[in-house]
Parts: structure tokens; sequence; C-alpha cells
């Protein structure tokens, strides 16, 4: 009933889903750096875990912890280092 | 590399994993109502969309709502119902 997704070798595997929030998924990421495209805004918020994240342009990494939430634009990437199996939640729009 | 469990005719998924939390899920859920039987205590939260959890034992439904935790005791039961497709993390202590 819900589709999954793999990504980098199974390192990234998602669940989507979409309610009242909008279209979305939960996933799990291994430790691991990661280079994400996007085509939607995206809103991830960390679930458990922790996520370093360096947006398009910028030469900072910024930490994310559970329940703090980063916002993607469209139509660029992002750059993440998970150092332990880190899971969350992305909204679409 | 991450193992998937689905229950009640798929309208429960879930992926495992493991971290500085413990042994976790993050998993998403149909509209439905679901009786799930525990072994170890479990926290369980929401991370979107809404649960209405009724604890063993009590004839009262709780709703909680993304980022609201709920706790129950190892080796019962509890009762949720959904209203939306709605996602969770639960941690195994």
């Amino acid at each position: 009933m819900f589709k999954t997704n793999a990504y980098f070798d199974d390192k990234v595997l998602s669940i989507a889903f979409e309610n009242q929030e909008g279209k979305a998924t939960v996933g799990v990421m291994a430790p691991g750096e990661y280079t994400f495209e996007t085509t939607s805004v995206e809103y991830m918020t960390v679930v458990s875990g922790e996520m370093q994240v360096q947006l398009s342009g910028s030469n900072d990494w910024v930490v994310y912890k559970p329940f703090e939430t980063f916002k993607v634009e469209a139509n660029t990437s992002f750059n993440l280092k998970v150092t332990t199996d880190s899971s969350y939640k992305c909204i679409y729009k």
C-alpha cells in the first residue's frame, strides 16, 4: 500500500505518504555523506539521530537535531553528513 | 540494509534502525483501527498526522499530534485509531 524508495545502495530508505501536510516521506539514513537534488521545496525534519546539512551555495554545515526542520528550495541540491542511523520526515511543497 | 515490516494487510509499514536512542522504527499507518501488542516498553511519537490512542485497561481515547509522545508498558496492548495517513517513531526500551 505504501511505496518505498531506496537510494545510495540502500543506505537511505523512505516510505511515501500523503495527508493534510501534503506529500511527504519518512525515512532512515545510514551513516554516510549524501547529495540530494530537489524538484520541489522540501521541509526536512530530523526525527531521530542528527544531520549535518550544507545547502547549495553555502560553505557552512549546520547541525539539525530531532524535531528541528530546515527548508530546501526547489531545483537545487543539498549535502548531508550523517554519523549515526538517523530518521527524518520530508514534506514536499 | 534497513529492514521493513508490514502489518495489517500492508496498512502499516515500518523501517527499523538503531542509534543512541536505542532500537527504533519509523513508519506510516493508513487510516484504520489497529491493536498492537508490546514485548518491550515503547515510546511512540507522532511524526505526521494524528493518532487516537487507548491504552490497555483504559476507557479513554487520547489524541496525539506531531511530536507528542506516549509510553506503552511492556507485554500489554494498545488500540489506535488513525483517520489520515500518519507517521510515527517508536523507540523500544
